[in-house]
């Protein structure tokens, strides 16, 4: 990242003071040691990323970022460009897989868009961030120009901070973008080096054929732009999408204000992966809520670190995946601050 | 099961026109098809056992079973007997992990005592079903009579009626025993062949030494007893547990009813073989919530072909893992209910 975007994000160590209370409070609780196994772990990385002992994600949010993607014209989706934006104005009706689950866990769904190829109407359930009408396409030159990346990067992390702002406690990642396995499968191939048949998946659902034409355009997109897998942003702007760029911030930003941030599939974990570039610091503060179809999620996810929560062979996007798993979190903060310690419940520690 | 027991369980096979018309649901809700994984299939196995082809699993129960064993005199648990009593008056004031993962999805947990060592005291939510104080030690002899065994039974099939009469629409399967898990690994070993070593594990915590205490005494238990594997009362009867009994019959009386059953742990998973059994049909009703760190709960799960929708290192019981599961289980049916078709959203399908 250049020095005007660093210097407003400072990305703290985990609090080990906090984590050290919250495992000694862990060991007190009615339960054998270690038997609420992830759900402890976790309530131990919520303590050290909010610096709370007895840490609360009881208000909640799932950001979703929808870009379109110039490279479809290469005929690498199921789906027309045009449903990116149809889609989102799903979301703004609540009739989205998304809507459905984060009603369910009782979140608020902020749509954003960051780059959708039609005109939207005005809405009040709309943040418009637009920077352009959809990416170029990558298979003949730069996707976005570095301002026009460095730009979206900056309006996730501004959202990142005004949401914080608004006592959100966790962000959940979601996204939109007919097209944007294929960015995120360019992404993924230039930061982590895995050819593009490793990472390349069948998104929406192309076929077989479909499948190998998507590979084949990855890999002229990398031969054609030539990203340095050393600097982020230029990996960003030439392969990368509006959503992507703005999900890059979003999880920067969710870090430097010291709240986790879930890591819903294989395009927010493109995300994931260029935010880790930019800033190491930032993957303390990520948990990954899925593993995806998507083969590149793997690479993603292995590359980071990080271990999924759930493996429910999802493939949709839009968050879900992240809604599904801030239950889980939500449990892991609940059993430590509700249960009885064993001296309360005048239960007999083990032998 | 003998013939008293089994003339009054009908369980009917999965309903294939509900299943059908949800299936095809499916394919017109706003996403790619089969994009949502497991929750798809969820949905369709819970259209197969209610007959709905909109399922609803919104009034849950967690039903969480409580019995001593005499092998706790062979030194087989971390943890001293009386915590069995002390943990059901934990969970009688709401300090359990069990009490604090319903609260969070609006499930009611239903405490019963099934064969406590300890003489409890009335409480207005306990259910006192107690068929004796705790098992005879099984490493000495039979840790039932067959007549016990088949009143737990039948206690269990009693308790699913009266709640799908209440308007139960799920059940998850909880229990709280010291030395419970010598008990399941027993029964394991009995009906599947395996060998000891492969389905004893630490239990709440027992060290090596205790772990191959624990193998010992559950090869003792079964040359002792010479459980009969074809005759699954017999196995119950002589190396099972109250509480193991009891959850056998609700399992059964659930698939009766008609209501999906979430299968916990280790030793919910000792009673879902049992009922399977049994009952074979019974086994289209189970949901397996999660995969226990206990390493006998796999060799369950795969002779029962069941996939655990979780892997998050639980080893705690009550029910805790059906409880986080159930939250899947409600997404499943709420994703199928409340999102848009592609038709009634204005959304294109694919090309």
């Amino acid at each position: 990242m250049n020095a005007r975007t660093a210097s407003d994000l400072k990305i703290s160590a985990l609090d080990e003071v906090a984590m050290a209370a919250t495992r000694r409070r862990q060991a007190q609780l009615t339960k054998p040691a270690g038997s609420l196994g992830r759900l402890e772990e976790l309530s131990i990385q919520l303590a050290g990323i909010t610096g709370q002992a007895m840490p609360s994600v009881s208000q909640k949010a799932v950001v979703v970022m929808a870009g379109d993607h110039g490279v479809t014209a290469e005929g690498v989706s199921a789906y027309p460009s045009e449903v990116t934006g149809q889609m989102v104005l799903n979301f703004l009706h609540g009739g989205a897989a998304i809507n459905v689950l984060a009603r369910q866990i009782g979140a608020r769904v902020v749509v954003v868009d960051m780059g959708v190829g039609a005109d939207l109407e005005p809405n009040p359930n709309l943040m418009d961030r637009k920077i352009a009408f959809g990416t170029a396409n990558m298979a003949g030159g730069p996707a976005m120009t570095p301002g026009q990346a460095e730009s979206a990067l900056r309006t996730g992390i501004e959202l990142a901070k005004e949401l914080v702002a608004d006592g959100v406690q966790i962000i959940g990642t979601g996204e939109m973008g007919i097209g944007n396995t294929t960015a995120a499968s360019a992404v993924t191939a230039a930061l982590t080096g895995a050819a593009p048949a490793r990472v390349v998946g069948r998104g929406t659902g192309v076929d077989d054929e479909g499948l190998a034409r998507k590979v084949t355009v990855v890999e002229r997109s990398l031969a054609v732009n030539r990203p340095d897998p050393e600097d982020p942003m230029d990996v960003l702007a030439k392969v990368g999408g509006y959503e992507i760029a703005g999900l890059t911030g979003l999880i920067l930003g969710g870090a430097a204000g010291g709240i986790p941030v879930v890591i819903d599939g294989f395009i927010t974990g493109a995300a994931a992966l260029l935010a880790g570039r930019l800033e190491p610091a930032a993957v303390n503060y990520m948990i990954a809520s899925h593993q995806s179809v998507e083969i590149g999620h793997k690479v993603i996810l292995e590359d980071l670190g990080l271990e999924p929560l759930l493996k429910l062979e999802l493939r949709l996007g839009e968050g879900t995946g992240a809604a599904l798993a801030m239950t889980l979190v939500e449990a892991a903060c609940r059993t430590l601050a509700e249960m009885a310690t064993f001296g309360d419940a005048g239960v007999t520690d083990r032998q």
